[in-house]
């Protein structure tokens, strides 16, 4: 199934050409044996360059420039947009030697890394020092914090810390002709002329390279507390939202919201997940508050949330009592590979504002039935206006990837949603950004991609063809 | 005494033309009486367009770029680094009449403004409906939400919500050629290709003119507690803010801290503002956090403070039982004006970990004694790294503006600090800025001016010189 679902959406065996060896031989050259690997793959690029340092980066791209031999910048090679495939002659350049945490500054609450640090390991370093680094999501042990920035990744504590950009204070980055520029900022306020810093975040690769990172901590919470609540209407759900937050002073950190198709089916007879709240609710949302007082944070989250049972807004719920209750919740939720087993399946991330959710959930419906596809499954970091839906056809045969894609991206832009919430476009969503971008943004996002990187070396064709900045 | 200092500092007088008379005459057939006026000025451009519309904002960059005619484009006009000046034939362009609050949304908790909206009505506006605009600073009054923007303005709570770049949603903005660009959009997560409103966010209208923003609002809170804190030693004062950050779960939202020149002139014997400590501390710090429940607050704020002098970070404290005790403290920290009965003064606005604050201080004392220059204020928002410092001379024989800008420039430069914590650059600290941005830093910046706006006709002359972009 999965193959067959990514050999629909990768262009590798269409495209794929070989890259310069001269170029290659070159780097190998200059490089050394060790930076110049061979690793055949069915959609990443089989030659990879591996740099040890900024300035390897910078010759890799002044070389490359002059060459005009394009590159895929590397990261975890777990992004969710196919970001990090090939689609022509391109090379490789991973940053996974350079890995190093240079710092860790617990005066002023910043870390400095460099960009192929893993970011389970960042956040480990940071709370070695009692310090957060509040961003975390499935990937976290493949993830590096340079890619992390350069796809602006997002996660399960958006509505509390914000995104990646968010936490970004300084960088450093390698254009695509191989300058250098050290932007390694680590304080909070610092309006000197353009913030360049915004411009390569998000950029997912296209824009230069990033090599190094400043990003800033936060305290580590001393209390977290987690529940599970029923909410029997989807305005219950918005208003529930707005009653937390209100009302939890700034610590909510995740408002996570399963439709019954996600959490029955996850908890359902036989599932390695026990169902904490029966099945037959209209919602289920887990919620987190994260504190600085255990005994305090704890009674006042069971006061809130019994308020808001008085009010109607909760059915039922369940509050953990341990850790291992909470990872548990979390586990539920987590548990997105599980609808792999119900049929070839297309996971998809979009956005919203929250007035819309619920009509556009049933349009998506309607048009799952008039498709005859029989897997829809939503959920989402709600508080976030972001939604993931699993749309799929349990009937591998009638499984049609484009028509699904169509409904899904149709209904998005109809209600002026986001094709992308947190995972970006690379290749996957590049086809569909005009529903959620304008014609002049897209001229003018790809007027700054060519004026730093005019001969389109830095991750080509991901979030613009090649066809479309020849054009514009 | 400030006629001089301005005098110092403008360009205004050297360099003034006229604007083309052509151009204004054609402005004047197309838009009408009401949206080209005269009002001489000795700083700022004595002819000022005023739309009243997108699309004459548009019709206006168009018939400028086409002449090179340049515009200063004007907020509220109370900015601190003088990017409203004008320093040629600038004509100016207010965005006064377009000052509509277009929508607050409940639903989504995001206020959709023309960018001319004074900044306290929108704070208002989003009050009425029981949510927090949470930018806020001294020309509240005057300022507007554009301007805000353009200049990422700071102010008081940004430890806790963020510089006005953390609120933007969305904005729509006119590029130099009259190209309108119109991203407006409300969702907290959307990672549609690059991220171009960060572009003219802090850009202070050399790239384009913002023309209408969405922000991001929050709940309003409920409960307020404030205090002032003595301290004895700067190491205290770093360790009281982690202390405080570490215990307020996220509702910490001012951490102002005034040296005691500043305390003890503000409140002096005749002075209108009462001492609430005594003088002779080393430090006083005006805390300040932002929750949800005012009775659980109020005994937790007393409760961390009580713990912070236990652990000996806080000599003496004074904590505010009414609003207007409240005001009282904020007055004290807020009437900077006062220091112009000192003598010349120049306010300075910088950004320094936190670490080097204390010797960087020392540094310019020192430089202060040589220079025989007697004003030495030094306050402010200590939790964003930004550090005010005012510096003059009583005897105004004596004072010398370009011996106390370099004193101080030079030394947060060799502290590796910014010369623009909140201000931005504008004309004041232009000579300045690569004090604190590298060569390659500013050729990418201006780079970007020059894609943006080829005629340099937005805001000349602002951050970078015409003689800066035609090297570059």
């Amino acid at each position: 199934m999965l193959g067959r679902l990514i050999a629909q959406i990768t262009y590798k065996e269409d495209l794929m050409s070989d890259p310069n060896p001269e170029v290659v031989e070159q780097l190998r050259q200059l490089l050394g044996d060790q930076a110049v690997r061979t690793q055949p793959d069915d959609f990443m690029p089989d030659i990879v360059l591996k740099p040890e340092s900024t300035e390897q980066v910078s010759t890799i791209l002044k070389i490359c420039s002059a060459a005009g031999q394009a590159l895929v910048p590397l990261g975890g090679k777990t992004g969710l947009a196919n970001g990090h495939f090939q689609t022509d002659s391109e090379l490789g350049l991973s940053l996974e030697r350079m890995h190093a945490i240079e710092e860790v500054d617990t005066a002023n609450r910043t870390m400095t890394v460099q960009a192929g640090c893993i970011l389970q390991t960042a956040a480990e370093a940071a709370e070695e020092q009692g310090l957060l680094l509040p961003l975390d999501f499935g990937a976290r042990g493949s993830a590096t914090v340079g890619g992390c920035v350069a796809t602006n990744a997002g996660g399960n504590m958006v509505i509390r810390y914000g995104m990646a950009r968010d936490m970004v204070l300084g960088l450093e980055v390698v254009l695509a002709d191989g300058t250098i520029v050290t932007s390694m900022n680590k304080m909070l306020k610092n309006n000197t002329g353009y913030d360049l810093k915004q411009w390569f975040i998000g950029a997912e690769g296209t824009l230069g390279v990033i090599t190094r990172v400043v990003m800033r901590l936060r305290p580590h919470p001393r209390s977290q507390n987690t529940a599970l609540l029923a909410v029997d209407d989807f305005d219950s759900v918005g208003k529930l939202l707005h009653w937390l937050d209100g009302n939890t002073a700034g610590t909510l950190s995740a408002f996570e919201v399963m439709w019954p198709d996600f959490y029955e089916f996850i908890t359902r007879q036989g599932s390695i997940h026990r169902a904490p709240l029966p099945h037959g609710s209209a919602f289920y949302v887990l919620v987190e508050t994260l504190g600085s007082n255990p005994e305090a944070d704890a009674e006042s989250f069971e006061t809130v949330l019994g308020e808001a049972m008085e009010q109607g807004l909760v059915s039922d719920a369940v509050l953990t009592r341990s850790q291992s209750e909470r990872n548990a919740l979390w586990e539920i939720r987590d548990d997105v590979l599980e609808f792999f087993k119900l049929g070839p399946i297309i996971p998809f991330d979009v956005s919203l504002t929250i007035e819309k959710m619920e009509s556009f959930v049933s349009d998506i419906r309607e048009g799952m039935d008039r498709l005859d596809a029989s897997i829809c499954v939503v959920f989402g970091h709600l508080g976030d206006s972001n939604l993931h839906l699993i749309l799929g056809n349990e009937n591998p045969d009638a499984f049609d990837y484009g028509a699904l894609e169509t409904l899904l991206y149709e209904s998005v832009e109809r209600y002026q949603g986001s094709v992308s919430a947190e995972h970006g476009v690379g290749l996957s969503k590049r086809a569909h950004l005009p529903r959620s971008r304008s014609e002049a943004e897209l001229q003018l996002m790809v007027g700054m991609k060519k004026m730093l990187d005019p001969n389109n070396i830095l991750n080509p064709n991901k979030i613009f063809s090649a066809d479309k900045i020849a054009a514009t």
